[in-house]
This record gives structure tokens, sequence and C-alpha cells, in this order.
């Protein structure tokens, strides 16, 4: 007979403790197959248990396929195959990449706060608790809310003068997640150009969704047409509007050109990103491809990340009215992934004005913090020794460094003094010196800055 | 000299107007590549608008790759290569497809909603956003808030035995993001294993991966490990603790089985898809093959989809050490796709104890449901003429009808008498009759019930 002390107090029942018990003789093999397992009454009257207790045991291990319940016989071991391990609990080693924080990130990171009316978010967020209630849990089409895609539809025919449909609107959990998504709605077998130098991240991005990527030059207008065309890429992907990490802002030309590149062939397609257009300083921004094409030949990209919080993940694509069929066709049994409740959010913030509120006052205080900068380059050592080069866009300029040390050496130094750059050469397939720093101020703390320069002069002297 | 009728009032500055008429006049050819704009002060003149205006005009232009500015010579306009059509606002077609709503769904749309307790959730929100404040838009890990990686560690000890480190669970926008951040984990050049009958949109995410799919075929026990055997596929993605649509609860000695299968080869993996395990209606859930693994062999995935909302779009993978340390050095540079105040939101949400509560009642509520369904059965025509397969799990069970008919001719049939179903037939490659009908009353209208039977009852006849 089965005898096991079973103890209450463990926050586990006794049927569970009985079932475990029984359990592991099986495993062990203590208990064979085919053995019978003593009637519910006995072993309930030989443990002191009731026999709900047995039977509720007897109910999972049947459930999981350790006995089995043969009809006025009883309940019988079943053969479990090969014998199993006892479980443990490994705690797995799992050590946090450490990297030490510097005093001042030139390159982005850290410092203060992007600026965000967060008061007026959460007033957002608790009116649409309040007044939509339980519709923030109720699915969406595919491409997103309506109300969202109609609100961004709006705006960007306010701020950027595009006009689009809502209908081809598409809504993501952020351009990484489209990126993916247009990899299976344009072809992962396809050839996708992007701009070198470049965000390594789209590289990163398409490289992990198995697409062959080429990386192709750009001259003083953005990316080469001529290398693209020798390259045999089928997708150009593009920033047209302010391109990371040069600055450079495509003037029409060029864009005309690269338009009669994806026109000459079919299935050539130009994937417009269009990341930080929207904080340009002065000036309306310039319009997009996407309202130039008229062959259906351009996807338009933009990203809330820049300018609400990354963590919001939330970024659109527009799409030619062909690609949007296909989309619907092949790929709308995809659940759109940014949930109901941050969409409908979204759709009031920027329906009510506040969005754009607050994008002007960004685009102010980036203008502000710049010309403080720049002023602050002045007034350095630096001065006479460095050039600037920017195009009234983004939050980002280029700092042309006059030394004869390599891109690598800088960096090493600064690193020493507590500084963390990185230059034009970091984002280049090629690393060749540039001596061109990336200097991001969107999260600078200005305070610094004078130091930094100081510090940036002292390792550039001869 | 330009000559332009500018008019105010129409929402557009008279700068942005004067822009656009000599763009339009360049894009045109009417001003050709090389003339040089009028001055600034004469144009001003000319047009009777501040010099303001102009120049804001012009270095749009300049902005744009227009014009160019040739130090003390003015303003040209530059070549703009092939012409650019005028753009048109073109209204895209786009017509959505029209279903007709049955009158009642067996198969699982419409009806009723899940039963949730909106209130404590939208409760949980409002303390989120009143407490962490601005942190609800901070980034997070990789792998998701560490509060809410650590909540669904201490919910899957409680609830399913599971024991995991908070370091080994990445969140993800759902399942279908995860499928393809697996993918691009184990390797997209690998032949996928699903269960067959099984959900379909598994194969469609799977393929839209361009992924090799091999469907196995299951006995009573689960995937055939024999037909697994010869597929040659590396990845088995299963659903062990309830098979949808057959509802099939894996033995142990299966799991076992299956383990042997991965272990037997370096590089095979088994997907384990817990969909809808917290809804087994009595005893304690089946523990995970997750936890008998000893050779890191076993992905657990799960998702709050089904217990919540699917518009929430949070599900999770429990990945083994080695694989975990695969992600974080190839995939890492991804930002978690779903919003921190979402995941802040579900983490209290377990944390209070609220959500094992909710589950409590969820299952309740179910159990009740499917005992009144069972019990409309035995009280209908169909009684004697039907046969009820199901495991206590779920929310669904298979009806096997008695009949001569096609799965397909009953289909036809029920639909044109407003009643929706699907067949066992409709999950299977081979769409061979099976006479068995799903079940779903996750969101079923039991007061219609009895309408339903009766209808099939007449179709059933002979």
């Amino acid at each position: 007979m089965l005898t096991y002390t079973l103890e209450k107090g463990h926050g586990k029942s006794l049927y569970a403790e009985l079932y475990e018990h029984i359990r592991e003789d099986i495993r062990a093999g203590r208990l064979a197959a085919g053995t019978r397992l003593p009637s519910k009454r006995t072993l309930a009257a030989n443990l002191g248990v009731s026999t709900v207790t047995v039977e509720n045991a007897y109910a999972q291990l049947i459930a999981e396929g350790y006995a089995e319940s043969k009809e006025r016989s009883g309940v019988f071991v079943c053969a479990i195959g090969a014998a199993l391990p006892p479980v443990e609990a490994s705690a797995p080693v799992y050590s946090e990449l450490r990297r030490d924080k510097p005093l001042l990130d030139l390159s982005g990171g850290g410092g203060e706060d992007v600026p965000f009316p967060f008061s007026v978010w959460a007033k957002t967020m608790r009116a649409v608790i309040s007044e939509q209630g339980k519709d923030i849990l109720k699915p969406v089409d595919f491409r997103g809310a309506a109300e969202l895609r109609e609100a961004i539809a709006g705006h960007l025919y306010r701020v950027r003068g595009l006009r689009v449909s809502p209908e081809q609107i598409v809504v993501g959990a952020g351009n990484e997640y489209l990126y993916g998504l247009l990899v299976q709605l344009l072809g992962r077998e396809r050839r996708y150009a992007v701009e070198d130098p470049g965000y390594p991240k789209i590289t990163g991005i398409y490289k992990a969704n198995d697409v062959a990527v080429k990386h192709i030059p750009l001259d003083g207008e953005g990316m080469s047409v001529q290398a693209l065309q020798n390259s045999g890429a089928e997708i150009a992907h593009i920033s047209p509007a302010h391109h990371f990490p040069t600055g450079i802002v495509m003037p029409i030309r060029r864009r005309s050109e690269l338009l009669a590149w994806a026109y000459a062939q079919p299935g050539r397609y130009i994937i417009e990103d269009d990341y930080d257009s929207e904080l340009r300083h002065t000036g309306k921004p310039v319009p997009p491809l996407f309202s130039l094409d008229t062959q259906e030949r351009v996807l338009y990209l933009s990203t809330f990340s820049q300018t609400i919080a990354p963590s919001l993940r939330i970024a659109y694509v527009c799409l030619p009215p062909k690609l949007l069929m296909c989309l619907r066709e092949r790929l709308s049994f995809y659940t759109c992934a940014v949930p109901t409740f941050e969409q409908y959010t979204l759709a009031r913030f920027i329906d009510s004005g506040d969005y754009e509120r607050h994008l002007n006052r960004l685009r102010k205080r980036y203008r502000d913090k710049r010309a403080l900068i720049l002023s602050q380059i002045e007034e350095s050592p630096l001065h006479g020794r460095c050039g600037v080069v920017e195009e009234n866009a983004g939050t980002h300029f280029l700092l042309h460094l006059q030394t004869s040390k390599s891109d690598a050496a800088l960096k090493r130094a600064a690193a020493e003094r507590g500084l963390s750059v990185r230059f034009l050469s970091d984002y280049q397939t090629r690393r060749e010196d540039t001596g061109s720093m990336i200097f991001n101020y969107a999260c600078l703390d200005t305070a610094r800055v004078p130091e930094a320069l100081r510090i940036l002069a002292a390792l550039t002297e001869k």
C-alpha cells in the first residue's frame, strides 16, 4: 500500500501533495507501468484523508498521462517512456553587460530628458479611460484604430503638407516592427539598399530578417543614384528629409532622380524614412517623396519615438493603394501590434492640438539649444580649429575637427577624460578617418558643454 | 519680374504661398535652370509683401534644392532633372471586405464579451499614471520591464508550478510578434513542424517569415513523434497543455518522447505554446515541458490575450539560458515592443492578486457555461446523435455529429440558417470530412444555444 506523509500548511493542498508523491514514484520507476493503484477509498483510509483528496490526485495523474482509468477495474500506472530526470530549479547565470556611464555623452545618450508635456499626456490618458471605458480593450482593424489613422492623416496634412487617406496608414509597434513587416510585404529575397553612413540599427534589422543589404555611399545630395543602380538593389531605404548622421537634406533634383530610378523597373520601391522631419527648425519641412510619387513606388514611414517617447512604440507607414491591397490580402491576419489604449490616447493628443503645440515648443527648444551650443563653440578654444556642418534640422550636427589624430585615437582619449563621442566613421561601413564628430544635443546638458569643448580642444592640439 | 497674386486667409502663410508658386513654376519648366530669381527687396516691392516673406520663401526653395544661393550674385533656379508631374491628391479605392454577421457564431466570433474586471483594470491604470508618473514613458530593458518579468515569474510559479528566473523572460507585443522574433533567434533556414490540425495563423506567420513549415499529424496523444522524426524538422511548435482544436492534453509519455526527440540531435528545439493553459477547469494545470527540460531545448510561450484582451498585445517567452545569451548577443538592439505603461499596469495587476482572482472567476464562469451547454445538448433533439469530445479545459469542445453529409455541405446549410460553424477539417491540411464541429463557447450567448442545436439536429437528420 502506498504510504506518504502529507503535511498541511505548506501552501499546497493535500491533493496536490499526494499527486506529487505518486508522480515522483512513477517517474523514478518505483511504481512500474501497469501497476494498479489502490482504490480511492482504501488509499484515503490508509492516509487518513478524504476520498475527494485521492480522487483529485488521481484525476490530475490521469490528466497528465501518468495513470489511466480502466472502467470497472481501477486506475493503472502508464508507461512513461524514457526516464525523466528529476526537475531542478537552476538559476541561470545571467550577468548584465556593464557599461561605465560617461560624464558627458555627446553622441546622444543619457543627460536631460527630452521635453514632453507629461501632465497633458496623463490628462489625456485619464480622459480616454473615463470616456472610452471598455472600448480601450476592444480589437481594432489590422492597420490600427480608425481614430488614430484619421488623426495622423490630419496631422500629416497640416504639418507636412502630405495628403494621404487614413485608409492607407498602417500603425505598428515602432519603426523596428514596421521594417520587419515591410520585408514581409515587399519580399525577403530582394536586395535592400541602405545609406552609408547611416543608422546601424536599420542594417541590423534587415540582417536579422535575412535580407541582403547593400550599403550605398552618399554624395553631397544623398544616396548616389549611380551606386544604387550598380548595386542591383530593388528597394532603397532612405531618409531624404534629414539624413542621420550627415544632416543632408535631399534636394528636389536627387528626389526626382530617385523616383526615375524606381520607375525604370517594375518592383522597385523607395522606403522614405522620415524619422525626424518634424524637428526642422526653420521654414516648412521639406515635402516628402511620397507626395511626389505618381506610380505607387514610395512608402512613407514615420514614428512618434523622436517627439513623444521611444517607449510609446508607435510608428506608422503610408502605403500606396496597390501595396495596401497586397498587405490586406497576404498579411491582414496579423493583429495590430499597438495596444488599443495607446492608439486612442495618441489620437486624442493629436486631435486636441496638444501634439502640434508640443512640436512647436520642441522645435524652439532645440533651436535655442543649438544656437547656445554654436555660441559656446565660438567662445571655446576650439574656435578656428573646427567647422560645423548642419542644416537647421534635427537634434544633431557634425563638428569637424582639424586634427592629425585618428577617430579611434580621439575616441579613446576622450573616453579617458569622461567624454563619450562618436564619429561619422562609426556609422560607415568603411571606417576611414573623418575627424567629423556627431554632436547630438537632444538630451545634452548645455552647462557642461564648455568643459567638453575644452577637453576636445586639448585633445586635438598638435 | 515674377508676379503672383498672394491671398491671405487660406490658412497658409504668405511665404508658403509664394514658395509654392515659384516651386510650381520651376517644376513646370516656366522658370528654367540657371535663371536668376529677383532680389528679395525687388520682389518684395513688386508683390507688396515684406522682404522677410520673400526671404523665407527663397530659404525654403533652397532647402529643398529648387534653388541655390551663390554668394554676392543672388539666388538661381537649379536643374531638377526629369520633369516632376504635378501632385494630385488621389483618393485610393479601398473597399472593406464585408462579411455578413451570422445570427450565432459557434466557432468563436462575436457574441458576449469575455468577462474582465474592467473597473479594477482602470483603477490600476490610474494608479500607475499617478504613482509612476514620467517613468511610464521611460525605456526599459530589451526583454521588457523588470517589474513585469518579476510579476510573470511569480505568477508562473504560483499558477503553473513553473520555476523560471525573471531574467529568462522576454516580453513581446503578442504571440505573433514573438513567433517572428523566435524565427530570428532559432534560424529561418530551418524546418518548423506545426500541429495538423492546428491554428492556421501559426502557419501563416511562419510562412510570412519565409520559413519551411511541415504539418505533422496528431494521434490521440498529440504530435506524432514518428511523423516529426520523418519530417526532418528541427523545431517543433506544439501546444501540449490543451491543443486547439482537438482539445488533446498531451500525456507525460508523449512529453518525454518529444524531449527525447529534441535531445537526439543538436539544434532541435520545442516551442511550447501554452496559449490557454490557465483556463483548465479542474485540478492543477498540467506541468509544462519547459519544467521537464534539462538540456535547454524548450522555449515556453504564453500570452495574456486569452485571459485579459487580445488588444493588450502582451505575450512572453521563457528562454533557456543559452538561447537567452544568443538573443542578447544578436538581437538585443531591438527595443521591447510593448509600451512601458502597459507593462507597469499588467505588473501591478498581477502583483495585487487581481489577475489570479480574475482567472478563478473566469474558470468558474467557463465551467458553469460548459455544464449548461452540455445539459442543453442532452435536452436537445441532437441527443443520442452526437458525441462531445472534451478535456475539462479551455473554452471549446468538439461536437461530433452523426451524419452522412459532408462538413462543407453542413457548413453551407448552417450558414443559410444563420449559424456560423467550423469543423475540425477547417483546421487540417487534408480536408477530410470529420463531422466534428468546434463548439467555442467563450463568447457564446447560451440563451440562443437551444435554437442552434435544433437547427443542427434538423440539418443532420436523415
